[in-house]
């Protein structure tokens, strides 16, 4: 019998926060797949899970996504990790996929996911806790109360936007933050004064920072902002 | 020394989709608040964590959140939880307040924890899975992708905006989206053919729907819609 394909979300960055579906089903399968933009990369994923997980008895399998700015190559990328995963499958082997906080929040592995799916095998998604659900915590704030609304916004490209943004929503979780803090910051303070921002970078992780907005620190590719009217209660 | 009160997402419905750290901290607490609209009322959240927890040694302390149209008999009964949890902080007890899904969500825990902390007591919150996340999971789709925006709308009352939003965002999750999906899915067939539009009622739960808009459907009070630009992949 063919093997199934399992996409694991892993949370946030604390081991504990996986969930208790996650650990059983990385525990039961003997291939663990961890995409990577090249191989022999660090995985974040992968050092989460190594903390519950004992991967000694299993097979590490690295599919690479690359980031490549040519298409093609990228294109070609994603095919070989298919193909891999594939014949992997086709020997009768479970693989769970892992990925970083939820898989339905901004993963790649729903390409490979839905490539598999229309191939004819068994696929399944187990769901994580997103960034800003534990950013949140965290900080002991709500994202969204009673008849509030909530905007989940990827990196700003530009600025133009921002302002209708706000004045839309009631909060705004910024993902990918780092290059926009600044345009995000100047556009409250002109327009916003009764809103409040919150910047938190790698939570979870040793180095989190989780606090005001600091224009002179430097934050990683993992920062997001929460952006409350009316301030955090 | 006193109590700790730590707020907890038990997830979507599906007992396995709860946090490790979840069932660790609700393993180690003697007492499990669970809000309930009025004494003696069947709560979920309970009946999900007791799939997993030995709850038979714990002391289960039910705390009021009054839904009445008046305002006074709404703060009373809030105030009246926040003195129940202080009495047994004071004796030096630590509660784990539970609640559906994540706690930064929609969810009345906020307020409790907000009071408790400014009285001076240690408090901690442990993210949930949402109920989107597990919807999207179950349905295979994703809820955002590279620069993709997504909505999180709460109950429409009114239609006036729904274009404008459906126009703004490449996804939308409308949640407590029952009695609204007429008025939704007449927006989409009038303005918006190139959208698709996923409904899931009571997802992790045995009378689970998720499915196609069904106008004849009768849907319970736990159903949120999907809306994806250019139709879910």
């Amino acid at each position: 019998m063919e093997g199934k394909l399992y996409g694991v979300g892993v949370g946030p960055g604390e081991a504990e926060l996986m969930t208790i579906k996650a650990k059983r089903i990385l525990d039961q399968v003997p291939i663990i797949a961890v995409p990577v933009k090249s191989i022999g990369e660090d995985s974040t994923a992968l050092n989460i899970i190594k903390e519950i997980i004992d991967i000694k008895e299993k097979e590490i399998l690295e599919v690479e996504f690359s980031m490549d700015k040519n298409k093609e190559k990228r294109e070609a990328s994603r095919k070989n990790a298919i193909n891999l995963i594939k014949d992997k499958l086709k020997e009768g082997k479970d693989i769970a996929m892992i990925t970083l906080g939820d898989v339905s929040i901004y993963s790649t592995y729903m390409y490979i996911n839905n490539s598999i799916k229309e191939a004819g095998y068994l696929t399944e998604i187990i769901p994580g806790i997103t960034s800003f659900s534990a950013i949140a915590a965290k900080a002991q704030i709500s994202l969204a109360e009673g008849n509030e609304t909530l905007a989940i916004i990827p990196a700003v490209k530009d600025n133009t936007n921002l302002a209708e943004i706000f004045r839309s929503y009631d909060n705004v979780v910024m993902m990918k933050a780092a290059g926009s803090i600044k345009n995000i910051n100047q556009c409250l303070e002109e327009n916003f004064k009764d809103y409040s921002a919150l910047v938190a970078s790698k939570c979870g992780f040793e180095d989190e920072y989780i606090g005001k907005v600091d224009l002179e620190r430097e934050n990683s590719y993992f920062t997001t902002m929460i952006i409350k009217k009316g301030g955090t209660k």
